[in-house]
């Protein structure tokens, strides 16, 4: 715009829609769904519960949850057009790029795909859910605790299914992080639920984002052993690297995740019995709040956990996604029952106007 | 966010970026890429010239206009995977998802999809445009008067090939719309060129954005004849129907693009011996002015005329996308250049904090 007017870089504590989701205090260091402590909801709630509670606005009573579950359950077979996708994609694709195809491609055979209304959304929602866990997974096998068995080829403890389960609960919202927002932005054209999935898939991968768990870990593995955290931190900090997983824009007296996953991360490495990798997380990450003031956010812990459950490094950022799935759709559904189309302004610092030059004279 | 603060609707007027590729003068109607007016650039220059200056800055001198072609030329053989996707999608898929998905899955086979650098981006974007015209014919042939032929399988004359590379020029870059922010917003997490495009496919289908185009012509279609426009807006306003490709948020005094597209579509019209969608277009436009004060933009014109050079109208939105693609790009790369996290924040506006109800006590 030549109107002028300020720039607001990355639109820094700009207010861009109202939400009943997610209480984000960024001062306080707390979060809460709908009102609910996200502490309390970790240990307390299954991630069923927390999507019924994103979608609906209140915890599920018994019958409610059932239903819910029934619907995860009917969802749970992939048509046969997704598989061969899977089959499609080269050795060694990004599972975050297969899952966005993916979402493509369901978008072609929901039979409510074009129905924006809040009914179908809903429907849509809890079909996604489902969906995202099985094709992270690549076949048509079972859910939940089931999620964490089909990724790791292992039926695990209930401690690290416990964990697991309260891992997607803690990713599944948070207020409007580049990738909700970018299924908002979408919404707002009045475009459909998968279309807008597909592209909070796409902004979910970057590093400065969900990519953030599997830096931390290859970080972790290039480190390989506690004693050598101290020279890498010090080569790092000369080289000027970025230290992902450390600091955030709205949590300023620290992430209330990063608590909850540290725990967890704690328990999941010794019962694994690749404590090690426990170890050098805090080593690090008191090595870089000391020299660098940056305190961790939701994805630095969460690598020594996923990693010692058994997930395979190159499905973290997936696996997040089929957390914070249930709050990109619970945003999709708010914004498609208050839309405003969101349509920011550029300042231009381009070539002033100038005349058009034929190619003869170039 | 509960620190509080006015929430900024739609993000109207908030200025979320620079950028050097286009100077959007919405209180004087003009629209400039680059500096050079989009009439200019409409009237004298070929699409492959308007994004060699968007992706590069200058118009190209014959030599750099080779080595584009040379790069779009070499870009239109798809993956073999791209072509089963397409055979993979059910009768009757919107080209939208379609196109979504195939981004996504060139994702996968692009040598350098992973490299978000300045050189290497601009390389991907000559490679992505070849590939949405061919892509959206869902065949192995060649491009720009080429797209046209193989969109309708007849060998255009030279005034259809110029308003259609005119269409491609009008539509290529237009600051933040909301495709463009998506895309933008995607790459801001240093995601990479293809998941951000994917999103802008997404972004775009919507009707309050490139859908608009596709809807105008249903309803000329649904009008049928001039005689029936005005009872049919009269009914569209009893019914508080919306209308389509009229109104913009920004150009108050009119949309530059809307004028030169509605000089093409009359001529395309005359030219296809159909001269009544010119006409019912005009009628419609005249009449919803009257009563609703809203002015065309450029997806209202630019329906008679596709519609007119024999384009089919579920083709519209990825024709437009074939030509948005330059401008994403373009975007995308300064983003790059000058990265800063795109995370807004949202007024919470939900249930206060409450404490956590057991399962066998709700």
């Amino acid at each position: 715009m030549s109107e002028g007017s300020g720039l607001i870089r990355g639109l820094e504590g700009v207010v861009a829609a109202e939400t009943q989701l997610c209480d984000l205090d960024g001062l306080n260091g707390r979060l809460a769904y709908r009102g609910y402590d996200i502490a309390d909801l970790a240990r307390k709630a299954t991630f069923e519960e927390v999507t019924y509670l994103l979608l609906n606005g209140e915890l599920p009573k018994a019958a409610q949850l059932d239903t819910l579950v029934v619907g995860l359950t009917a969802a749970r077979e992939i048509p046969r057009e997704m598989l061969q996708v899977f089959r499609l994609a080269p050795k060694g694709t990004d599972p975050m790029r297969v899952l966005q195809a993916t979402v493509a491609m369901l978008g072609m055979s929901d039979p409510e795909a074009t129905d924006n209304s809040h009914a179908a959304n809903v429907r849509k929602s809890v079909r996604l859910t489902s969906q995202f866990a099985v094709a992270i997974c690549a076949h048509q096998l079972s859910h939940a605790a089931n999620f964490l068995y089909m990724l790791t080829g292992e039926r695990p403890g209930p401690a690290a299914v416990k964990a697991f389960d309260a891992s997607l609960t803690l990713y599944a919202e948070h207020e409007l992080n580049a990738s909700t927002f970018t299924t908002r932005v979408i919404t707002s054209t009045l475009s459909d639920m998968h279309s807008a999935v597909a592209g909070g898939v796409g902004a979910l991968k970057g590093t400065l984002h969900g990519g953030a768990g599997e830096a931390v870990m290859r970080t972790l593995m290039e480190i390989g052993e506690v004693a050598n955290v101290d020279a890498f931190t010090e080569r790092s900090l000369a080289a000027k690297r970025r230290f992902m997983g450390m600091g955030h824009r709205v949590y300023k007296a620290g992430d209330p995740r990063a608590a909850i996953l540290r725990g967890m991360a704690e328990e999941a490495c010794k019962q694994s019995g690749q404590f090690k990798w426990y170890e050098m997380a805090v080593k690090l990450h008191e090595r870089i709040a000391k020299e660098k003031g940056l305190i961790p956010n939701v994805d630095f812990y969460s690598a020594p956990l996923f990693y010692s459950l058994g997930i395979p490094v190159d499905l973290f950022t997936p696996v997040i996604a089929a957390g914070r799935i249930a709050g990109w759709c619970a945003n999709i559904i708010e914004q498609h029952d208050d839309n405003r189309l969101i349509r920011p302004r550029a300042d231009y610092v381009g070539p002033k106007r100038r005349e058009f030059v034929p190619r003869d004279k170039r």
